[in-house]
């Protein structure tokens, strides 16, 4: 296990969560539950689809405290249930490509005791894409999305 | 089937191809065939590495008749034995961004009477990069490789 980016086009968040990977997992698959913790407070998930199979599409939608939305769309690219999740914004569905793909994230549930070790990987085309995200408050928000998601993950 | 392009960004190419699926499609997955056909004569394919599961790495190296190489490097998105391949040169491996993706591959082989409906869609990001695909030849070079491929998968 690292949480070291393996490169310089890579951003990493990588925590210990208290709950079991199938649940970590499950809060990551299963619509309802993730529409409870993906955006952070005080913005929210008013919608999701979630279609999880490799090149199954997924809509996700956040919206600000005003109501305004915003939708994400994306593909899985690899799934290993409890495991690991492959997810880009480089097709908008199976398989039409983004014409400005952004990042893909390969998110991993290791075991640890019980708990699970959680590492967000978010993986960017350039050096560019992956300081701007980084700008934008990447480890800020995955942060504050990974408390969210801890709590959600505990309560199931 | 359809041969018509499903986008502005999409170029096509159909053939019926006087092979069986089964040999169309082993022309595209055996390494030791497809160098036999596939860089348009009087160019060549001294090299290809093809690892055909999905998230497998292909790495073809062309040769002009100088012997410049050229390596191309993707990897496969969704296997359908002897029916679809879908390859990308968006990822250089699983799951490595390319800084400068141009364009997925989406090959299927219908069945028509025993010989092979083949279809070749090369979908792009944008209008541009179909453009300037279609005015690099396209059209010609994949025809004239849809020829070599069917005299190869004829003879096997």
């Amino acid at each position: 296990m690292t949480s070291t980016p393996v490169s310089d086009r890579e951003l990493v968040l990588s925590r210990l969560i208290d709950a079991p990977c199938e649940k970590v997992y499950r809060a990551w698959t299963d619509a309802e539950i993730l529409k409870q913790w993906f955006a952070p407070k005080p913005w929210s998930t008013p919608h999701a689809e979630l279609d999880v199979r490799p090149g199954g599409s997924t809509l996700v939608v956040m919206s600000d405290p005003n109501g305004n939305q915003f939708p994400n769309r994306g593909i899985y690219l690899e799934i290993v249930p409890n495991r690991k999740l492959v997810i880009t914004d480089a097709y908008s569905s199976a398989w039409e490509p983004s014409e400005k793909p952004f990042f893909t994230a390969v998110l991993t549930f290791e075991d640890e005791g019980g708990k699970t070790r959680y590492t967000a990987r978010a993986r960017h085309r350039t050096v560019e894409d992956k300081e701007a995200h980084e700008k934008m408050g990447f480890h800020e928000g995955w942060g504050q999305c990974a408390d969210q998601l801890e709590a959600v993950a505990k309560a199931l």
